[in-house]
């Protein structure tokens, strides 16, 4: 493991986006994006991911100069069309559209189909946050999970995002409807660790706290069990609905996961009584949960998000640590 | 265990709430939500909660003859104060203008603060589907569930629901975000029953499949540990904040459970292009679940609010079933 500097990483970044046809500006956001995403401590949808990412836009999935459209307007709800573009920029200038029909209206909906893989999606919590908006955006996905009970595919894991702004602190939940994401149990599996509870099935059958294990099944846990199950099944038809865009079983019946529907929700907070009133109200609850006596195996309590600007200030000080395998990777991109 | 006729059970609420000072319409509309969520088979929030509603009646917690009043509006965004009004007409009365701002509006957010509890949540989705409508909505409550890690009870168990309008057969998923209700536990201890997996903690700060157990600690398990306890909290604060009301923290300062934030959000789905669309979409989805292979141990899978139709249609049929020691004490009300 290295430890690089952010403006580094961001030049990497960029070069190899420049060489694929991205413009200069659009490669230098987007790699900014996946280097914000490592410096956060989410290295599975960072740098670890970036050479899926460059072998799609190869493959003709990702399409780099490929800008979203708005293709229709009901009040504050705008349905988007991605033309397969970069998933994370498409997803960065939804944000921003949501963020500006809230300010018009109080609450603003975009809904995008036809767009790729937004990455991080905790991504587009901090930038609404930080325009002082509180957000609800989630995904759908290729099928990656079954449906409670049964063996077969046919859900998605489904990120969900929620963020209340709070100055510098703002509240930023980001969770798969699995109980562990495909990242987390990629890295325990690289390390050779199991999970901390049972995450999924094994070929027999039986639970199993293995990543690879379930890695090889692609049977994880939904988050709850039939909960998790029940809130992918919903989010998935109601992003689908609001884009008339693709569900994640017209998704599956492609060759690779591309043409996904996500929906990005900003509520303007600040209204009633002022950002300063909102962060009052945070820092009650913050406060609160932070009296919370740890269980005997137990820890404090953290609300989403409190972690994320301690990495993020560890990792601007020391530099962002990178596998070295990762870091050769990309070199040769 | 006796079957009653749906209009008998509806008589005999309308006459007590009328005795407590309900009007005769007023009296009505409440009888005819509790008699219709027991019909649907939630026996916790129908007339099982029905003696308990009186309590808080006639306690002064719950106002009969208070009605919600809009106290600020910003665009498609309305606050509105329950003024302590019955629960369950102020989510009525709520829905009803989230559905009404979003089809002015494409979508429509009613954020209700100073109310009661809304009994079943799944009646408000159920209610926005009926009128073709998508529909997102949470409650806070009084602290119930502690933050994971920790042993004290911080949060609440949250119930969200998440409505999709596909004519007679909506989905409607109503889940709260501590792995079992409180009513569910409660019903199980009522049979002698163990919960399926583990559920909670005992005093010894064991998991336990106890619902008993976990009633008296209080430590129900957060819906998938960190995800649902993360969950809650920030549908606590986002729902505080849009609706300048109470946070989960300050409900737990009273000395008893009133004075909620609610949340209530209205998509008019069938925009861009008409209901069927929107329910071709959910049959599809629907269908392709159906496909999904049982496990060994499982079952064939099934979407939220599936099981609700047959629910109805067999106690239409055969009766509304109901305990003798409920009916007897609700007779004597």
């Amino acid at each position: 493991m290295i430890r690089l500097p952010f403006d580094v990483v961001v030049s990497e970044l960029t070069r190899v986006l420049e060489a694929l046809g991205f413009s200069a500006a659009r490669a230098r956001q987007s790699a900014t994006l996946f280097a914000e995403t490592h410096l956060d401590g989410v290295a599975s949808h960072g740098l670890n991911r970036f050479p899926r990412f460059v072998r799609q836009i190869k493959a003709g999935i990702v399409r780099p100069d490929a800008e979203p459209v708005c293709v229709a307007r009901f009040g504050s709800w705008e349905q988007w069309d991605g033309q397969l573009g970069p998933g994370n920029l498409n997803a960065t200038a939804a944000t921003d559209r949501a963020i500006a029909l809230a300010r018009d209206h109080g609450l603003g909906l975009v809904a995008l189909r036809n767009t790729n893989h937004w990455m991080r999606g905790g991504t587009y919590g901090w930038q609404a946050a930080r325009a002082g908006m509180a957000f609800i955006g989630w995904t759908n996905t290729t099928p990656n999970m079954p449906p409670w009970g049964t063996l077969t595919s046919k859900l998605g894991n489904t990120p969900v995002i929620i963020a209340i702004p709070n100055g510098e602190q703002p509240v930023v939940l980001d969770a798969a409807m699995s109980q562990f994401s495909y990242g987390k149990m990629e890295r325990l599996e690289l390390r050779g660790e199991q999970l901390p509870m049972p995450g999924g099935y094994d070929e027999a059958g039986h639970l199993t706290t293995d990543p690879g294990a379930i890695l090889k099944t692609m049977r994880p846990l939904p988050t709850g069990y039939w909960k998790g199950a029940g809130l992918s099944f919903v989010f998935d038809v109601l992003g689908a609905v609001l884009s008339s865009g693709q569900t994640t079983h017209e998704i599956g019946k492609q060759s690779d996961e591309f043409g996904l529907s996500q929906v990005f929700l900003a509520f303007d907070v600040g209204r009633p009584a002022g950002s300063d009133a909102v962060a009052r109200v945070v820092s009650a609850v913050v406060d609160d949960l932070h009296t919370a006596v740890p269980a005997a195996d137990g820890s404090a309590a953290r609300y989403p998000g409190e972690q994320v600007l301690n990495t993020r200030a560890e990792n601007l000080r020391l530099g962002i640590p990178v596998d070295d395998a990762v870091w050769t990777t990309i070199r040769g991109l």
